[in-house]
């Protein structure tokens, strides 16, 4: 085995105040555990940062278990089996698990998913084919239920989740506008597919709206919050759905943010719903056949921002949390050909 | 014809600024329209006067039309069949409309919903077995989706939808507490069946809640908004649903008034819905059988606050929008007796 038998992982070193710093994080070394039987040793190769991970680091409560402030964090990662006593994976079999955040683990066999290299490259296992995929199949198709005409509106249209949810929402015919924080990202959300983007920082979200979605808006995919539904719950059309992903531009806030008012929600008989993915793992199998089928197809496309090197992995998270990526953000940890042994 | 052929009817005088005034309604007289050929000629007995009558005296958009500024108002109404020129009701004959606010009116029989005497008393059709007992049927069983065991809060418990909304989550088996805005209404709530209730001018909605639902909130049905809306949200359990029926609270707000931080939305997967009875037609027979037979049943039971004469509308609605009914709040009319020929 390669690195000499020394793991590197990082820590949460203290909870964030607001938005996170250098020193919330810790690069911290261990030794590699040797596999104990129905094992296996599996180095990872990609790993995924994302926004719900910043909930994560507080201690207030949220959907997913908060991180411990000393251990390594978790989240999604792609890796390779390097040394296997499980009867169910091979050594050099690909993994995805969530057990990212380090180099190496050892974890029963039967507790990892493992996926097909030749159906994509791996890293899609951590976007389009995974968690990023997933949840926009979840959020847009069976909680935004949109209909073929109607007019979709997505924050955050070039993320990793709202790139996808545009495809998909075209995909059903509809018409999609998105609001993105770059001119760049507004071209590449309408290379993708929007019909429509807005550079948020140029315009003002009413302005921009009123422009863009004059007859008002059916669904409303939000990864954003903030100024983003202020803007967007008052221009919702009757019957309108909101289905809130996301709310990362407040995250890092110290205090709540007051929402919109709820006066339009009642009188549009407007829906707005929150979700998390992990309660829907009844359609995992669905979404994995779909989107499968629409990647090999050409009909869904992805984008990667990839960062190099486990030591980086904070600047990556917190690059995210700016806004700094295009498409899914992931972090290399190592080479994706297997190591000499 | 008794009343010298004279019709009195309340007509918009001017939209309210605010908290509405004496002087933004007007006592008219016209003329006893003689009925057309399939028209009935009708002498309303009582009128319901109810919340969302505010909205429709505004000139901002609103689920229902806007009131025409020196006409007379509409909304619900019981009357009594004086003339008959229509084959499909005679003289005699109860009917129930949206053509309040008036003494006596003409229309095509056929536009006419008869109402069975022998049922119910006919202001029940206004009531527990109309508008409002609909409102709550849809509301909390296809909306809410109450499951045995579960916490439902209702705002404004000893409203007519509030006192009908809690009486219907017992018999499915809820545990149900309610706010309201008085000792004797905490007492009615009480009465009917409610669990626990708490004052809102006694304690802040935040100590309540905790006290009287410390595990949380699966079901919140809302008719009152503001405080109550900030203070439930938070307190919802994971997947709550909120339904949200009225915003009493905020009609007479001259701005929008912001609502609570989305963020426990999102990390408890709450559901946000805004809802009209109106839009869920397709459930008007299945109300009026389950209702009907839960009210012979003795099952539900109901409340009325009525004053008498058309000439004290505008004070009923006052009243009503402060919170002085206990259950529905009708207007009498006219004796629920024939006039003498």
């Amino acid at each position: 085995m390669a690195n000499d038998g020394i793991n590197r992982e990082i820590r949460l070193a203290s909870r964030p105040n607001g938005f996170p710093q250098d020193s919330d994080f810790e690069l911290a070394e261990t030794a590699i555990l040797e596999p104990g039987e129905g094992e296996v040793l599996v180095r990872n190769v990609y790993m995924s940062v994302d926004p719900y991970m910043r909930s994560r680091m507080s201690a207030a409560k949220s959907y997913a278990a908060n991180f411990d402030v000393g251990e390594a964090m978790t989240g999604g990662a792609v890796g390779q089996v390097v040394k296997s006593r499980s009867d169910v994976l091979a050594e050099g079999d690909w993994v995805n698990s969530m057990l990212g955040w380090r180099e190496y683990y050892a974890a029963d066999g039967g507790s990892l998913m493992k996926i097909d290299p030749e159906l994509a490259p791996v890293s899609k296992a951590l976007g389009v084919l995974g968690l990023t995929g997933w949840t926009a199949y979840v959020g847009l198709l069976d909680l935004g239920q949109p209909k073929e005409g109607e007019t979709v509106f997505v924050s955050a249209a070039s993320g990793a989740v709202g790139s996808i949810v545009g495809q998909l929402a075209k995909l059903k015919g509809c018409r999609v506008v998105g609001s993105a924080g770059s001119p760049e990202k507004v071209a590449r959300a309408l290379e993708v597919g929007y019909d429509d983007a807005f550079d948020y920082k140029q315009e003002t979200f009413a302005d921009a709206l009123d422009r863009l979605c004059p007859d008002g808006i059916d669904v409303y995919f939000e990864n954003v919050g903030g100024d983003h539904l202020d803007a967007a719950l008052p221009r919702m059309r009757v019957f309108g759905r909101i289905v809130v992903c996301g709310l990362i531009s407040q995250y890092n806030d110290t205090e709540l943010r007051r929402g919109p008012s709820l006066t339009p929600l009642l009188v549009n008989r407007v829906t707005i719903r929150g979700f998390i993915v992990s309660d829907h793992f009844d359609r995992l199998p669905d979404f994995l056949r779909d989107m499968s089928q629409w990647y090999r197809e050409g009909k869904i496309t992805d984008e990667e921002t990839v960062v190099e090197g486990i030591e980086n992995a904070p600047a990556a998270f917190m690059g995210l949390l700016r806004g700094e990526n295009r498409g899914k953000m992931l972090v290399k940890i190592g080479p994706d050909t297997p190591l000499p042994a």
